[in-house]
């Protein structure tokens, strides 16, 4: 029997499983393919690319199944003319990150999208609830990419009771149906997953860096400011970027002030490697749940397996709970 | 109907619920009231006091219910003496963290006691499952005092995933049903708990250090160096301890090399402090599931409490899923 939840019946999907709106990775391709297989697809607007986002939003256009749109606040702020595209595309969500939400709240609510919001701490918790938020999700530090440093176990319940009915979403460190499972015994309502969905077929991302993903084992990402130094991205405190440890990071690991003075000459080889797919500098932006992951099936595959083994789980057929 | 794990059949005990052997804390009186209340107490025997140690054991002898005595690995390699005591008053099971159990294992298999091992990486635990450790302690960062750098949510699967059928308890940011229900879906047997018995009647600790972890909240704790730095007991990478952030921590957070080269001056005020029980200077230590922790009840209420949440939720009683 499906798993349902508060944000099943709010999005009106049949799993509760969300695709986080990873940057460059999480395009019209992955969006339909999650949200196709029953899960919610978010597009990843990131920081506000309008030709990109015209043209990914315009192949949304056809899809039936609910998806959403995830921006980086702070960026949109910039450019807050992307959000009447990305309400033009009719999302059901548009998912704010990194930033006070409350300018664009009621442009969204009056387009009837709901508004998510992702918050690394109570404070931010509140500031969402404020702008009246009507999905939470709370993101540990486990997770890929920008995000703080209070951890999922840890976050997620302090979320849930602060939210006081409001949907929480668990954001960090998950990638199976154990993980689904978990988080909703700490009162969660659904997940949302990136590095697990940036190992799919689908993914805007290149061949090399989803190998790598499912190469890496738990313990071998870091989170800090390295990435971002090097291509001149540097965000403001709390936010750090998780990705996986490579070359470069093991370089400039306690050298961070010294990889600031030379940054000029690091940028120019960081970009030159990312463009060559080089991941030795250029970094792969994953999460620790990268541990969790072997393989690169299609997306809709992976919301199925996630599914169906928290159902077992939480059905009691599958866990280390033994029968009387 | 209660929770039985493989954990609960090995050790014998009514509910999967273990008591962090918390060094000075967790005394006989508390081990009595958590094995007393079904679930399963273990002494702290940290670093290796022997008269401590003796008298405590001494008050265990009568106690009719299972329990267990804990060591900090590194530190009674020391005092190796010290495990015949604990052996002699017959424990169920000898607990092991921070060092190579296995100059220790056979003694402790000998004297017909299980051996428990914490671990905090996947090659801590390769290690310990080669000494044939019977169960598993995978503890994650936001446990309070020594501990490591991977979260419960990272490491927990990771290590069920290696352990493969030995059973594995999950320890750090867990303090209530939720968190129980939420570890035994990721595949753990069981939890072990250190802050939340802390905030109990029957801990050996200073009134004020309790009421101070009901205070907190969650986020309000760090790890780090500092603690031990103040009192000359540094160890060594990559173990750090979590404490509640207090002015002490604040003043010398990211001055941590000035603070080893006054550390004599600091060393003295350190140690005034923690004898008059002045928590601004002296650390409490507490882990970050102190924001879940609100009261100072008697151990077996706790025990009561979290074994009863705990089976309402793996039952489907009390989540947030829908009804069908």
């Amino acid at each position: 029997m499906p798993i349902a939840t508060p944000l099943t019946t709010l999005l009106e999907i049949s799993h509760p499983v969300l695709l986080a709106p990873m940057d460059v990775i999480a395009g019209s391709r992955l969006v339909a393919a999650v949200s196709g297989a029953g899960g919610f697809g978010i597009l990843g607007g990131g920081y506000g690319e309008r030709t990109w986002l015209e043209r990914e939003t315009a192949k949304l256009a056809s899809l039936s199944a609910p998806f959403g749109i995830g921006f980086i606040t702070w960026s949109l702020a910039k450019r807050p003319e992307l959000l009447d595209i990305a309400l033009s595309a009719k999302p059901s969500a548009i998912m704010l990150s990194f930033g006070d939400p409350a300018p664009f709240a009621t442009k969204i609510k009056s387009a009837g999208a709901r508004l998510i919001c992702q918050v690394q701490d109570e404070a931010m918790a509140r500031q969402a609830l404020e702008a009246e938020a009507d999905i939470l999700i709370a993101q540990g530090t486990e997770a890929g990419g920008h995000g703080a440093s209070r951890t999922t176990v840890d976050l997620v319940p302090a979320i849930v009771d602060l939210a006081a009915g409001v949907p929480v979403v668990a954001a960090g460190g998950i990638a199976d149906g154990r993980g689904l499972a978990a988080m909703m015994m700490l009162g969660a309502s659904g997940v949302l997953l990136g590095t697990r969905f940036y190992a799919s077929e689908e993914a805007d991302g290149a061949q090399e860096a989803k190998r790598r993903i499912c190469a890496a084992s738990s313990g071998s990402t870091v989170r800090g400011i390295i990435f971002d130094l090097s291509r001149n991205n540097v965000w403001p405190a709390p936010f750090t970027g998780r990705c996986l440890v490579n070359d470069h990071a093991r370089r400039w690991s306690g050298r961070e002030v010294e990889l600031m003075q030379n940054v000029a000459g690091v940028a120019a080889d960081y970009a030159a490697a990312k463009a060559a797919g080089n991941f030795d500098l250029a970094a792969v932006i994953a999460g620790e749940a990268v541990g969790l992951i072997h393989d690169i099936p299609p997306a809709a595959e992976i919301v199925e397996r996630i599914a169906s083994e928290a159902e077992q789980l939480l059905a009691g057929r599958r866990n280390s709970i033994v029968s009387a």
